[in-house]
């Protein structure tokens, strides 16, 4: 298969499906919505969307109401990005190249679109109209999954982490346990909401939260490495951003070359979890490589 | 029946269901749990919780999950508190008498326990060891109103609605407008999903609605009078603040006198809203009742 194509091909269709559930800008409160809009059509690479569509096709081909299940996972991760964003948080102008969003809306509106995002997420898996024929027992489950993933014990609570490791000389058990919440449980919680929505079975369940807890660590490791060796043209931001702020990172204890190793590390034991599934897990399998090979 | 016993009798159930759900603030992330924590058991009346009680109450005992159902509308209440009280939003430092969670933790701090207590609202109603019991279809509509009731469309928009007509000569269809949204949408969610819980028929949760709606505005316009006649020990806050601020209220248009009766009346019409419910409903028409008569 072709990864790039995939992709390319899911990408498409998630952000049709974002454009389609977000109000239009002429609904009151019409500033609100155009915020929410802004940050969330700004062209992100939908990793944790299709994260979800791949896992719920290496069980099955597509269980009602997967497209809102993928779709959440966007509207919670742009909230987190626009709140993480904000002047008492991170304090960053631009954002995939554009201005953040308090930079063009202002803070209040900053802070309520992110909650709006947020609510929105739980709106759209719980739509009776967007999950028809979705058994309501995996639909509690979804919501479960999504709920404890992005909130104090997974991804709120990754943040929180992050913000108090600035300016503290951390050491490696603390830098990994950042990353396992703050990136990794969004991306636990995708894989396993697409395969709840397929209704997988439990040992399958396993087999790809591994899959998922290996990925979501290459994707934070390759994030830290693209700090460092990536262009303002691939990132969209400027690079070297970790360094001058002081942050500790997977290359500040290891090096760029041992961290590469490590994240290819991941990537394969990532696979191999995924030996019991056929070739409808090819997806899968290829997210995982691309993870590191990736550019921004 | 005595409605301060009924509302002192919940309150402390409510209360001590809320401090059972917050983890220890020995439990990481510590400062996130606290900040939570603070904001959350600072004392508020939990009428909203104490709506959706009597709302099911009216229709039935106790269906299964009834308080993880109510108790998620304090956790959206608080976090809504936390964030207006925010520099860039009300920048209030005083609320129900002790210092604003920012003025203790840091903005960053603030909005991140904001967003975790909003996704905790979501996670407590979809865990199932919370919501065994609980029919599934029920749960996922419980949910549906909850975060209908307070996403884009409902208490944050509202609070979109109230920042846009801040120093702007508002009419009174505007004021209407924020206060439906605001305030109103949140509690008729109570109402709806204590019913819900409960089993209710459509033509009773009809009337529910209507209720609510109702005495969403009595509580709102009783704040508005509060506001110019509460004394600062009545009120945890100073007084007056909404006439320092330049804010048009209710009083502002119709004086003191005629929005006390507008009060009076919205109750009336809530009470007849509930005729064809039998003596279980004497909460609710008590509530209705002590809205207007409230102090605080």
């Amino acid at each position: 298969m072709n990864i790039k194509d995939y992709l390319e091909q899911k990408r498409v269709a998630v952000d049709r499906y974002l454009d389609q559930m977000m109000p239009p800008t002429i609904t009151p409160p019409t500033t609100l919505h155009e915020s929410m809009r802004y940050s969330l059509m700004a062209g992100g690479k939908r990793i944790r969307p299709i994260l979800t569509i791949a896992a719920a096709e290496a069980v099955e081909a597509e269980p009602p109401g997967l497209m809102a299940v993928a779709c959440s996972l966007e509207f919670i991760h742009t909230y987190s990005l626009i709140h993480d964003d904000l002047p008492s948080m991170d304090n960053d102008d631009f954002r995939r190249g554009k201005p953040t969003n308090h930079k063009i809306y202002g803070e209040a509106m900053a802070i309520l679109a992110g909650d709006a995002l947020l609510t929105m997420a739980f709106d759209l898996i719980s739509r009776p109209d967007l999950m028809k024929g979705c058994d309501p027992v995996r639909q509690v489950r979804i919501i479960q999954e999504l709920a404890y993933g992005s909130g104090n014990f997974g991804m709120v609570g990754g943040q929180v982490f992050d913000i108090q490791a600035k300016n503290i000389d951390i050491d490696l058990s603390t830098l990994q346990n950042i990353h396992r919440h703050k990136t990794g449980m969004l991306m636990r919680a995708a894989v396993r909401m697409g395969a709840i929505a397929a209704g997988v079975n439990d040992r399958q369940l396993d087999d790809m939260t591994d899959y998922a807890e290996d990925i979501g660590l290459a994707f934070q490791i390759t994030d830290d490495v693209l700090n460092v060796t990536g262009t303002r043209e691939e990132l969209g931001k400027n690079p070297n951003t970790d360094a001058e702020r002081g942050k500790k990172t997977y290359p500040t204890f290891y090096g760029v070359d041992s961290t590469k190793k490590l994240a290819d590390k991941c990537v394969a034991q990532a696979i191999n979890r995924l030996s019991s599934f056929g070739p409808a897990a090819d997806p899968l399998r290829e997210i995982a490589r691309y993870i590191t090979a990736r550019k921004n």
